[in-house]
């Protein structure tokens, strides 16, 4: 076996390890009994432990760099340049995992597992000076993580990278910068066109069952794949990869509001078309691999919001979601589209809409940034949050549980996150933009409750690629030009018809 | 570490990935998507010889050794017992899995699995030629392994030992004997007895909630923590244990019977007790490991039988039942009663009542130990099949599909499993004669559906020991005497009081 067969053998056992222990973390979130959870933690650990020896051992790292000095040769052009690009992607997994010493990733797991806790309790009860000393900790150690993976503007950028390869903090700053400045003088028209129905008349009674059958209509119509996939009821919504053919999304359900599982569904099936559209030859591999957060929240979102929020959507769906759920009879389609597009300031970012979501991450991106170099303490952290939230949103922020203490990511260390929630928005609207313009009839294909041309496009462009590209060259090669704020805000105007 | 936590360590982490692949097959026959298979076969197929490795590599042989030589010691008698028996066991199970050539091994997994593609074919096509090859090459392999991991008296007590350990074929082969005196000459009048009300009486429209919530009370009722456990939906019911907090039952309904579902689940569950009533904190080593399949069939049997056929079980139950399914109103108890414990002749075992089961099972026994020993030829198994079953049965084989085609266990290799069956039914009513015995007021208990005492005898009886006696010894133990037809002939003899 030579050195780039060893290195396809180990990576695609270390997948089979991962993709057995999503398995059971997947059953962890769904079916187990509740007194499984802690042999359950045990096994997960014993995985992690497992997968990372295997990806850190030395002759991986001889693998790797015998095929850089040179790369066992085919014939086949198009195949050789998937093995370069494995190559390097190889190279950068390993890096990132064997630049840090075991002492520090032990550190950080043992802490966050910690703080995760302690956050809970602090934002149950609005009190953020419990868990400043875990901020404080969880910040030290994530700075020198970044120190150990190396980075040459900001420390910010190591962590950044860990989530959107490539990104860095100086060239989102004036993507998102340009995006605030055209979003916010935008808002208050389109919070009094959409405040002219109340949301109130949606309320009604909606079986699950109906809900149910409603959502995996509309996932099959989006071409998910339910001989390769599923849709199970879990606390928070996710989508999991447990194999080639194997995705499984998951969703809750409102009794009362229909439209909440609902788009959470086309989100989790906007992932899990992704998934699905990765090679399943290449699972396994850097080939077979998903991108980058960023991209694939661009996936989950034009399903969700250029799709599934648009008025044609609708006027194919709305009169059999009517004939299906008889509270909306009273509700006209125009009426319903306003109450599902509703924007409107709130505290809290996972109940923001669309538009207003932006400036929450646009906050929490300037924030990490600041605590990360150090220049705002974390002791002065929930003031520069409720004065900029305020700045952003005229509101003020009434606790910090509603203010600095509302997300779980920072107890957890992920620092460097929210941003790609901002880059995979951007990225709907200009890919979206791309496929009207590049698939004739597009547009009328999805007026008429047509998805296939769309998916195919994504497909071609996105999905099949795997990690063969950087982000920002996905997005360039699949609409001309790197990602900008321009189409989202067009996408906005249009839809408003501002 | 000494030899002794090395032993305990690597026989904790092989429990650990061999729980995680019981995950993986419980979600193959729940819940996973028909083309993820492929996949989770490749995954299933790693784990198999990742635990496999891990548990015969030569340094495990030499702790073992080790231990034998001196057992590392501690104050405490009883650890020291548990010890001496965990050792004891390790060298059982290293020794018949490095006694077998890796070429065996291999052959015998190719050729059992093309062999059951072969037989479910043959078994539709009632075309036993186009089997017998493969019987005759299994057999061939199954006599390879015998001579590898040796015997005294037959190569047949070489598979047994498998799964039932220290069962040997002479002394079997009296109690069967005996059992079949006995049993033959009642089986007219209890035909007679339960023939009296016709079962097609019970049909009727019994819904799956329902059912489900029926099956759910019931198996509290027993005592099944589903705090630690719960019951899925499967083509083929079983019992699986993913850790010490985590054992799932499954079950199918047919609608127009609720008391199939409802007696697989008391089947099922008592399995599950079972495994609930191992010592959590002994998972993964031999002492908090199931004991053997004729002991795990004893306490299903026990569950689904003595108390779930009984008539004091229906004078609690059967009032609600019949509450909840208005089809029940023209049936009184007894005739319901009746029903669920009808005899009659069949020819297929796995439609057979608890009484002509046995026969069933002996028949079995007889043919496989003369297929093992070459004194029958596969060419004349129809025909000795279907002479035996005649003189068994006094009815006719009509063919080869309801003959010696029926069931998948000769096909997948497993000879010399069909006697635990039998076992476990003398068990089970030896067992609970013992208890009536020992348990002062236990019969009012159940006759008052409080089943806790009875279960708290098994768990101390035979739950809590795991693998620490042989299944003879924990029976002797347990009831004072080896196992005997006489508890079960007179358990039928009371029932139906004659």
């Amino acid at each position: 076996m030579n050195a780039y067969e060893s290195l396809l053998q180990r990576s695609k056992e270390i997948a089979l390890y991962n993709s057995a222990a999503s398995v059971l973390s997947w059953d962890q979130e769904t079916y187990m009994p509740a007194k499984a959870g802690a042999y359950r933690a045990e096994q997960l650990g014993q995985f992690a432990g497992l997968t990372h020896r295997l990806g850190t051992s030395a002759e991986v790292g001889d693998w790797i760099k015998a095929c850089e000095d040179q790369l066992p040769s085919c014939s086949d052009e198009e195949e050789m340049a998937l093995r370069a690009a494995n190559v390097r992607e190889w190279r950068r997994d390993y890096d990132r995992a064997t630049k840090l010493p075991g002492r520090l990733v032990e550190e950080l797991a043992r802490t966050t597992s910690l703080a995760r806790e302690t956050w809970a309790q602090a934002r149950s009860k609005s009190d953020f000076s419990s868990f400043a000393p875990w901020l404080e900790k969880i910040l030290g150690l994530v700075r020198e993580q970044a120190d150990a993976w190396g980075y040459t503007t900001c420390a910010y950028d190591a962590l950044l990278e860990g989530y959107e390869p490539g990104a860095r903090a100086a060239d989102l700053a004036p993507v998102f910068a340009d995006l605030q400045k055209q979003l916010t003088p935008l808002l208050p028209r389109l919070q009094e066109i959409t405040g002219a129905v109340d949301p109130a008349r949606l309320d009604g009674n909606y079986s699950i069952p109906a809900q149910q059958a409603l959502n995996r209509q509309v996932a099959e119509a989006m071409g998910f794949d339910f001989g390769a996939g599923r849709i199970d009821t879990t606390v928070h919504p996710f989508c999991t990869e447990m194999g080639p053919k194997d995705c499984r999304l998951t969703t809750r359900y409102n009794e009362k509001d229909f439209t909440s599982s609902l788009f959470g569904v086309m989100h989790e099936a906007g992932h899990g078309l992704y998934t699905q559209g990765l090679v399943p030859e290449q699972f396994g591999t850097p080939m077979g691999t998903y991108l980058s957060l960023g991209i694939h929240e661009s996936q989950s979102r034009l399903w969700e919001n250029q799709v599934g929020r648009s008025l044609s959507f609708w006027q194919q769906w709305y009169p059999r979601v009517q004939k299906q759920f008889l509270d909306l009879a009273a509700l006209s389609l125009e009426e319903f589209w306003i109450i599902v597009n509703r924007v409107k300031s709130t505290h809290i970012r996972v109940e923001a809409d669309e538009a207003t979501y932006n400036l929450h991450i646009i906050l929490r991106f300037e924030i990490e940034q600041r605590l990360v170099s150090g220049e705002l303490a974390v002791a002065d952290l929930p003031r520069a949050w409720n004065t900029r939230f305020e700045e952003l949103f005229q509101i003020p922020v009434p606790d910090d549980a509603r203010g600095c203490l509302q997300d779980t990511h920072w107890a957890l260390g992920l620092i460097g996150y929210f941003p790609t929630y901002t880059l995979g928005t951007l990225n709907a609207a200009q890919l979206f933009h791309a496929a009207t313009q590049q698939v004739p009839g597009l547009e009328s294909d999805l007026k008429g409750g047509n998805y296939g041309r769309l998916l195919t496009w994504l497909q071609e462009k996105i999905h099949r690629h795997g990690r063969r590209y950087s982000p920002s060259e996905l997005i360039e090669r699949a609409t001309g030009e790197s990602t900008k704020a321009t189409y989202f805000m067009d996408y906005l105007k249009a839809k408003y018809r501002i």
